[in-house]
């Protein structure tokens, strides 16, 4: 299988690098072709711009990248910190500039944009592995962790994505060297369990 | 009063800036002084980097002005689009970039990071306006409309303002002339409510 990693976190030595890299290495030792994206190292733009909304607006050469990647692949793996309830600017941007109106998803003949699409992403597994500061409790209970929404919902949903999953892992301001191995082996675990070696 | 208005839409002639151009001729006419920033026109860059993160950190010109605009402001106003149960990747960025340790919330002495801070944007008023191309059931039934979270508990309480509405257009994409110009009598209405001429 084909399976895209997105990382999106401004300090390569944060604890999102350590996830992407164990995701993908899991992967390649299940035999997997990963694509990985560090959103911060390519410096992607994230500015979806006015010319770019149209369905048939001419895709810029990294954006015809990315698309074609995206399409071309079997899984999704996103790793980012939860910030304020969302995913940092940068992958919010990737989102808002490669998940394109026939990419994506597209509206069914006389519908004006209003209406319900169709999912064009159908077929494929994600996951989505966050860290975050907060804990789990007061995550859900007083913030209702809109990430989850976003994600399930506004995200794979509409593109048509219904095998996912997603775990976030805090405190990590406060977590010890030990824990973070111990997540790791849980992004493992994840990954084998979504993307297991192909036999045969 | 000193109102802070924030728009964030990549077209120049989207029904996003006439709500903010709405809003801003409404505040002055109540006699307040408004600051307003087209994100998209200044091309405000939406990316935090590694070293801005430390609390203490120097910050650069524009992000100066933007938290000293912030600290000023007894009042704020948010216009954008709901795109992926999120604001665009411009105004994401300006929230992860200028709502800073030290302008938007503080930890308490001895806290790691991990605790409930202390919001540093009390007393301010604020509103969001959002467009959308959902219609109101399926946004809270099927998405949940989790932009609703994001500014009311991740933003809002969680720097200390307490004093807020917010309010969706929709569906703006089948909209007609007679329902914009109704919808711009009703963000007049709001701003009247919310940032009324001072008397006395």
């Amino acid at each position: 299988m084909k399976i895209l990693v997105i990382v999106a976190h401004p300090c390569r030595e944060s604890f999102n690098h350590a996830i992407a890299w164990k995701a993908a290495g899991t992967l390649k030792m299940n035999g997997h072709e990963v694509i990985l994206h560090d959103l911060y190292e390519e410096n992607f733009d994230p500015r979806l711009t006015c010319g770019e909304i149209p369905k048939n607006s001419e895709m810029g050469s990294e954006i015809k990248r990315h698309t074609g990647e995206l399409a071309e692949s079997q899984g999704l793996i996103f790793v980012h910190p939860n910030w304020w309830g969302q995913p940092p600017a940068l992958l919010t941007g990737w989102i808002d500039r490669v998940l394109r109106p026939g990419v994506a998803y597209e509206f069914m003949e006389g519908d004006g944009g209003e209406g319900v699409p169709s999912g064009l992403l159908r077929g494929k597994r994600a996951l989505v592995i966050n860290t975050s500061n907060t804990p789990h409790d007061r995550e859900t209970g007083f913030f209702g962790d809109p990430l989850d929404a976003i994600w399930k919902k506004c995200i794979f949903e509409f593109c048509g994505i219904t095998d996912y999953f997603r775990k976030t892992f805090s405190v990590i301001v406060t977590s010890t060297h030990e824990m973070r191995c111990q997540w790791l082996s849980e992004v493992a675990g994840m990954v084998n369990d979504y993307f297991p070696r192909e036999t045969g």
